[in-house]
C-alpha cells in the first residue's frame, strides 16, 4: 500500500511534492461488467476460434515447437490450430503471480493478485514538448526522458525506451537504449523484442547489470517484452523469436493483441473480446510448451477505430469496455493482467485528460496489473510528451491514494471531537486534527488550488504549463543512482562488440 | 439504457453531434470500498451523535415539529438531540426511488435504484467563457446558459440556476429565474430554495406551469431543492423554511451537507462521513415527521481542505472516496443518493478535467442516482464556465457510453466473420461490420480524433477552444420549446404580482 510520511515526500531529492515509491494495491472488489456465463462464452468462442481456424504463425521454430507439443499445423499456409485440451493444459502452467528484478533491489516488481504497477510510455517516433514542440526523438531527448522516468516515484517501470532515438542506427539503437536504461535508471526497464538478437541482448545486459548468470536469472526474472500479436490471427517472426528466447530465459512475455474493433477485429466489442483472447492464448500455449511455468502477463489493448473516418481512437466507452472485459478474462486463466493509458489527442488539454481517465479509471476499477504507457502517450501512442508524464504521473499519484482504504475505527470516527467543536465550530485548532494533519490528504503535485485571484496573480498558469516547469525542475534536481564502474565498463564494451557484429 | 441511433443523433434539431435524450442506468454491481461492518460502525456513530450532542436547528418552527415527534430540544441552545428510534422510524418512511415530472412528460426523471441523472451547476456568482472572460453573472447570460442546458440532451436536470444573476435584485431574482426555467427549457428544473417565500413561489409557478392543482402537484412532484446544512451540526432557518414547505408540498428535499475534512468536519474521512450522515439523517428525520413519505435524497458533499492553505480542495482521492462511501451508507438507508462533479482548478485544462473525471468516476461506479453540478463547475463552484459545460457533457455522454453494456451472443462473437477474414485480413469491408458500423461505437461531441498532421492543418484547436465553438453553435441553433401563451401569460403576472409585494 501506499504510504505517504512527511519525511518521505521528497525522496526523489527534489524540491517537487511526490509520493515516495512503493508497490501499489488495490483492496477493493474488482468491477466486473461481464457475468460468468458471458466470460464462459468468450472462453469457449476463443477455443472454438483457435482449434477452427488457428493462427498463421510466420516463424518456423515456433510451429516446429507447437507441432511436437500436437497442434495441428499446416506448413503450406503457415496455420497452426490449436487442440483445446493443448490449450488449457498449458495456460494452466502459467504463473498467476511473480516479481521482476530492478537494479536497486528496493524497486523490485510484483505482478499479481490486487498489486498494480504503473510503466511509462515505450515505443513512440516523436516526442513533444512545450518549450522545442513536436520532433523526433533524438537520444539526447531520450535520455532525459528516462531521467525523469527515474525521478517520479509512481512510475515502477520504464516502457522500453519512451520514444525512438531517430538519430541513432535502427539495427543498433536498442543497444543504447539499454545502455541508457543500465544507466539512468535503478528501476525495472521493459526490453526492445523486436527478434532474436534484440532480446537476447536484452537478457545478456541484464546479467552483466545485476551480475548474475543466465541460470540465476532464469530463477529470478529482470527482463519482460512486450509481444504484439498482428491481429487479426497472425504472429510474426520478430514477435516469435522474442517469446522464445525470453520463455527459454524463463522472462516474461506480455502478450498483447492490438485490436481495434472494426478494423482489425470485429465491429462487435464480444467479437473483439473472442479473438483477442485466442490470440493471447496461442502465444500463451507456445510459451508454456517451449518451457512450463514461464512468466507471463496477459495483455490487452482493444479500442475502436472512428468508423467515418477510420482513425484509432482511444480511451473511449468500449476501449473502458475492453479494459474491464479483459481483466475478468485474465482472472479467468488466473494470470496478470495487462492494460494502457491511452488517447487520441494531439495536445495536453481536457480531451487527452478525460480520455486517459476513462483508461485509468477502467484499469483501476478492473484490477489490472500492470497499467502500460501509465505515463507519456499522447497522439494514439505516436508522441512522448514531456508534459503529458506530469500530468499522468499527478492521476496516477491520485488513484494510488483513492486506493488507501478509509480506516474506521473509534479514533477516526472522532466523536469526541465532533462532540467538542460542536454546533458551528471548527475543526483546524483541535488536538485531532493537529495530530493528523500533516499526512491526511493527498498533497499534489501538479494541481493548483489557489484561489481565482491569487491564481490570476500568479500570471494564470494553466496544468499543461505547470507541467512544462515540473518536467525541467525534476531534470535539474535529477541524481544519476550510482553504479558500479566495473558494470558500466562491462556494459560499454558489450554494446561495442555487439555494434561492431551488428556492422 | 442509453441508446443510439443514426436517425436519434441530432434530435436537439442542432449540428452538433449529440447523444439522444435518454434516462441513463448503470447495469454493474456498485464498487463498495467500506465493508458492512464499517458501513454500520458509521452508522451508529452517527445515531450517537445525534443522540448526545445533536443539531442547532435554528428554525423555531422545525424545532417545535421535531419536539412534537419526540425529540429532546433545548430551547436556550436552540439544540435538537434525537433519540435513534425516531431517526431509524422517520428515515424508513421515505420512498427508494420517485418520479419528478417536467413540463415536457418525455422530460420526467426518475430516481432511485440503478438510475443515474446528471443535472448542471448551480449556484455560482461568476460564469465564464473563452470570448469574454470571468465575470459577474447577468440575467441575458443566465438565460443564454439556460438555453444550452436545454440543448445538451446529456443534462436531465437543470441546476437552480447556473449562476447568480447580479444584475436583478437579489430578493426577487429567484422569480426571474423561475421563469426563464419555464421558458427556456422543457426540463425539470432545481429550485432556489433558499427561505419559505422563494420555495413557495417555485411550488406555485409549477402548478401553473403543469396546470395543475397543489394537491395534483403533491400526487405527482416536480420541485426539487438543494438543502444544505451548516455544518458542523447547524441547520439554519432559511434551510429549514425552504425544508418544510417542499415536505408539507411532497416535494422533493435533497438534504446535502457540505463537510470539508479538516474545517467543518474531522480530518479523518470516517468522522467527515459519521457527522455528514447524522446532518443529512436529522434532516430527513424532519422531513418524514412533517409528512411520512415525502421524497428525500440523501445528499453527499464532503471533500477536504489543503491543510497547508486553507483552501478547499474537490475531486480529491478522499473527495472520490467520500463519495462512494455515501453511497453506500445512502443504500444502508434504502435512499437515492446525489453527489456532484467537482474541481478546484481555475481554467477549463487537463486539472479541471481530471478532477471532474475522479469525481465523475467515483459517482458512477459508486451508482449515485443525481450527479448534482455534473457539467459546468469551476473554481471550487464559484464560476460557470460555458466551455466547462461542453467538456463535461462529453465526459457524461462517455460515461453513459459505458454503461451500456456489452452483448454476448452468437453473432456478436462473430466466429464466422473472424474465419472469414482470417490471418491479416480486414474487418472495415465485411457484411458483420457494414451492418452495423453507423451504430456501433460512441461518437464524440467534442473529441477530435483526427491525425496530427491534420488537426495542425486545421489550426491546432485544443478542447478547450473546440467546446467554445461548440456551445456558440448551439445556441445558435437553439429553439424554445413551445410554451402556451395562457401559460407564459400566466407566470408573467404572478412574478409581477410577486415583486410588487416583496418591493
Amino acid at each position: 500500500m501506499v504510504r505517504r510520511t512527511k519525511r518521505q515526500r521528497s525522496s526523489s531529492g527534489s524540491g517537487i511534492t511526490q509520493q515516495p515509491w512503493s508497490q501499489v494495491c488495490n483492496p477493493y472488489p474488482p468491477l466486473e461488467i461481464l457475468s460468468a456465463d458471458q466470460i464462459e462464452a468468450i472462453h469457449q468462442a476463443s477455443l472454438t476460434l483457435l482449434e477452427k481456424v488457428g493462427l498463421r504463425i510466420c516463424s518456423d521454430e515456433a510451429r516446429g515447437i507447437l507441432a511436437s507439443a500436437g497442434a495441428e499445423v499446416d506448413e503450406a499456409e503457415q496455420r497452426v490450430r490449436f487442440d483445446p485440451a493443448l490449450v488449457i493444459e498449458s495456460v494452466a502452467k502459467a504463473p498467476s503471480s511473480f516479481t521482476l528484478r530492478a537494479r536497486n533491489p528496493l524497486h523490485d516488481i510484483s505482478f499479481g493478485g490486487n498489486r498494480i504497477l504503473f510503466s511509462s510510455i515505450g515505443g513512440p517516433a516523436y516526442c513533444s514538448d512545450l518549450l522545442r514542440g513536436r520532433r523526433s526523438g533524438s537520444y539526447q531527448d531520450m535520455c532525459d526522458y528516462m531521467r525523469l522516468v527515474q525521478s517520479l516515484n509512481i512510475i515502477h517501470q520504464e516502457g522500453g525506451s519512451p520514444f525512438e532515438p531517430m538519430d541513432l542506427p535502427a539495427e543498433s539503437r536498442h543497444l543504447d537504449i539499454y545502455l541508457a536504461q543500465a544507466r539512468f535508471l535503478d528501476k525495472n526497464s521493459q526490453c526492445y523484442p523486436l527478434g532474436r538478437e534484440r532480446t537476447r541482448d536484452a537478457i545478456e545486459m541484464a546479467c552483466i547489470t545485476l551480475q548474475c548468470s543466465r541460470e540465476e536469472l532464469a530463477e529470478r526474472p529482470a527482463v519482460m517484452g512486450i509481444i504484439n500479436t498482428n491481429s487479426p490471427l497472425l504472429f510474426d517472426t520478430p514477435m516469435a523469436e522474442a517469446v522464445i528466447e525470453l520463455a527459454q530465459a524463463n522472462q516474461v512475455s506480455c502478450v498483447t493483441p492490438f485490436t481495434l474493433a472494426g478494423a482489425m477485429s470485429p465491429v462487435t466489442l464480444a467479437g473483439t473480446l473472442a479473438q483477442m483472447n485466442a490470440e493471447v492464448l496461442a502465444v500463451i500455449t507456445l510459451t508454456q510448451v517451449i518451457r512450463p511455468g514461464a512468466p507471463v502477463i496477459y495483455g490487452s489493448f482493444s479500442s475502436n477505430v472512428d468508423m467515418k473516418s477510420g482513425s484509432p481512437a482511444f480511451g473511449t466507452p468500449e476501449y473502458a469496455k475492453c479494459v474491464q472485459a479483459s481483466t475478468q478474462l485474465a482472472r479467468h486463466y488466473q494470470l496478470p493482467v495487462r492494460s494502457s493509458n491511452t488517447t487520441a489527442s494531439n495536445v495536453v488539454d481536457p480531451q487527452s485528460t478525460y480520455e486517459s481517465m476513462m483508461s485509468l479509471w477502467s484499469c483501476i476499477t478492473g484490477h489490472v496489473n500492470l497499467v502500460n504507457h501509465a505515463a507519456g502517450w499522447l497522439e494514439g501512442g505516436l508522441t512522448a510528451s514531456f508534459e503529458k508524464l506530469i500530468v499522468d504521473a499527478e492521476m496516477l499519484q491520485m488513484l494510488s491514494s483513492y486506493l488507501q482504504e478509509i480506516e474506521v475505527n473509534e479514533d477516526t470516527l472522532a466523536l469526541s471531537t465532533i462532540a467538542e467543536v460542536g454546533p458551528s465550530g471548527h475543526f483546524f485548532g483541535t488536538a485531532h486534527t493537529l495530530e493528523r494533519y500533516e499526512t491526511a490528504f493527498y498533497q499534489p503535485m501538479l494541481s493548483d488550488w489557489r484561489n481565482y485571484e491569487t491564481w490570476q496573480e500568479g500570471g494564470e498558469v494553466n496544468a499543461a504549463q505547470r507541467a512544462c516547469d515540473i518536467w525541467q525542475q525534476l531534470l535539474r534536481d535529477y541524481q544519476q543512482p550510482p553504479l558500479d564502474a566495473a558494470i558500466d565498463e562491462a556494459l560499454v564494451s558489450y554494446v561495442a562488440r555487439r555494434k561492431e557484429s551488428i556492422a
